[in-house]
């Protein structure tokens, strides 16, 4: 007879996702309640505020989709984008390339720019795209976790706005991590992940629309076969997709709470929790905390004579990709971490894949134990496979910088 | 400051979601491990085994989908229906409305056969439709809980046969609670969800498929942009969803481990734990339990006076549907079974809302002393509504069909 799940100490220090933290565990195990439970839409509208407070923004229209993170860009995609539609993607790596993968399947006309993976885009750079093709909406990644690279959108929203687009922005490497400002730098829509920063398990995609972006989507709206009465909203054009039809999705959770799916409740005690205890803590002090031990992390590798790859000054805070050494097999690496230490650290994709290892300080994990482990483990496996590396190169570097 | 989840003391004996089985609610709660760790795709591996035996089928494609029950029926139909393909629904209640409405919008051709809320097809109507329509796939909901009602299937895997058809159900409502049979009844493909006989959450969705099945969604296969190298299957005419792309899906769950998207790691928990538990009591033992309870529930709520909706001979096992009695108000029947003895029946959905109450009795709550409070709580509500109830007339019912 197969055993119930009972999984091997682990530190998951690769780029997520990571350990989720014990508090959102305990939240996943709380016993389930009706789906029109008035305790039920209680937890839902408290999960619409508290991620208000996340995305820093007052947009009504804040709710998770029931799925992966993939699954919220998917459904933001296929909701405010129609066929034939025009769409822009600037691509700085892997998840761009998704961007354009499912942008292509709900059949829009894409467009991309592209910088070499390590870099961004300066906002000039996309307001030029913009300007020559004049898309529907402009979809781009905020961080490339494949490249460890946080584009800057404080200027995009202002660009999209000035030119009739929307802005759509996958934040699910790094939401939580670092600065995020839905309403100050005029995000339409934007989604994310639990498994990062927010210190969740995947399997719930935060998502937060601006009154524009709901005015797009409300113009498909249709009422289920089944459930539809007289003077419903419907349209010979729907969204292609019942699952990911925003408007089903948010009359499920505003006032009408018409039935669509199913909400998955331990995912949404989990993804209640991760917002909970993110603001409890505050959310600069918890960018703030992501900044100091992704230096710290930084200060170390370097400390071990690793050289770090990309634009350091555009790095996301809670990952860093760092070149294996020559002579280094990199699955070798890896897999000795894991064996010896338990610790986790990942390669990458495409290009970087086997070039590269990246080493996360996000969520539960953005801590000093778990930066200072690490390092001691990586300068062991390093000695080790051959590198010489200096002896404490790391966890010195590491606390000079925690000492700064 | 929000509190954490902390929800009253709840039976749910609605037609689901019901409570999840403690030992779900603990595998909820284990660490993650990261996505490409042995000992996650180990349990990847397992959960596929574990389901070919809940499934009772030799099918290699037998995973989970990342989204609610929903999700797993679109997945299946966006898969293996290009548009303009024909797709006959037998619509007996509001989730065969559903999957016309899942169809439609993935641009097939939609025929429908229906008959009255409450009854099921004999199989020589499927057959003339299918005969008339010649479709490529036929889809059809096994329980419609919306109805109770059970779709015999046994014979419509031949007929699909016979005529080229793919077939396609739902066993959403059914599965666990009563027979299916995957590879024996001919079935091309099947969705779930954990919410009712499975005795988990909602969130996750296993799915099943045929080699047949597996060879359609091939054709249309392609390696995601980004991750594509020479050599890799393209097609100019993909699967119009990336999430749902089952072809994906499969080389996620397969021996390439192709990444798609992250692993919903908690949820696959509870998904491994509740297949687990069901073979450990036995799959017919599990489907044995839920006749007896079921015969038990609907003793009961005859002995109490209840008419029974629907053609009682093609009933779930593991829900009723019964006539609210005259002058009672639905919906303050419920609220008081609720505030009262934190007890949640259901009503329906169209022609049957708030005309029937839906009492189940399925997964962790097919139960004796669920069935037997239950129904004296009911007794007590009905009394204090004004409906004259013979005393004990439930319990001493529901008993006696234990005894019998």
């Amino acid at each position: 007879m197969t055993a119930p799940v009972d999984p091997p100490a682990r530190l998951l220090m690769g780029p997520g996702p990571i350990d989720a933290d014990p508090r959102v565990l305990r939240a996943l195990s709380t016993p389930l309640v009706g789906q029109y439970d008035p305790v039920m839409t209680g937890y839902m509208n408290d999960t619409m505020e508290l991620y208000r407070g996340v995305w820093a923004t007052r947009n009504e229209a804040t709710v998770l989709v029931d799925g992966t993170s993939r699954a919220g860009i998917e459904a933001a995609l296929v909701s405010l984008v129609r066929p034939g539609q025009r769409v822009l993607v600037p691509v700085f790596g892997r998840f761009g390339h998704l961007l354009v993968e499912i942008a292509r399947r709900a059949q829009a006309e894409v467009h991309t720019i592209e910088v070499p993976w390590g870099e961004v885009f300066p906002a000039s750079v996309v307001e030029e795209a913009v300007r020559r093709v004049r898309p529907h909406l402009v979809a781009v990644v905020q961080g490339d976790t494949s490249t460890t690279m946080n584009q800057p959108l404080e200027e995009l929203g202002a660009i999209c706005a000035r030119h009739g687009a929307l802005l759509y922005t996958d934040a699910t490497a790094s939401l939580g991590g670092n600065p995020f400002e839905a309403d100050a730098w005029g995000i339409d829509a934007a989604t994310a992940g639990l498994q990062k920063c927010l210190a969740g398990p995947s399997g719930s995609a935060p998502i937060t629309l601006s009154e524009r972006a709901v005015a797009v989507v409300r113009a498909r709206s249709r009422v289920e076969e089944g459930l539809r009465v007289e003077g419903d909203p419907d349209t010979d054009d729907p969204v292609r997709s019942n699952y990911f039809d925003l408007g089903m999705i948010l009359d499920y959770w505003g006032p009408r709470r018409l039935n669509h799916h199913t909400e998955a409740t331990s995912m949404l005690y989990a993804a209640r929790e991760c917002a909970r205890i993110l603001l409890e803590e505050g959310r600069q002090a918890v960018i703030d905390r992501h900044a100091l031990h992704g230096r710290a992390m930084l200060a170390g590798v370097r400390g071990l004579g690793l050289e770090v790859f990309g634009d350091v000054a555009h790095k996301m805070h809670n990952v860093v990709a760092v070149h294996i050494p020559a002579g280094v097999d990199g699955d070798a690496g890896r897999a000795a971490m894991l064996a010896d230490y338990g610790i986790e650290i990942g390669t990458s994709f495409g290009p970087l894949h086997g070039r590269v290892w990246r080493i996360g300080t996000m969520g539960y994990n953005a801590r000093r134990d778990a930066v200072l482990l690490t390092l001691a483990a990586l300068e062991q496996t390093l000695r080790r496979g051959g590198v010489r590396v200096p002896a404490g190169g790391g966890v010195d570097a590491a606390l000079e910088a925690y000492a700064a």
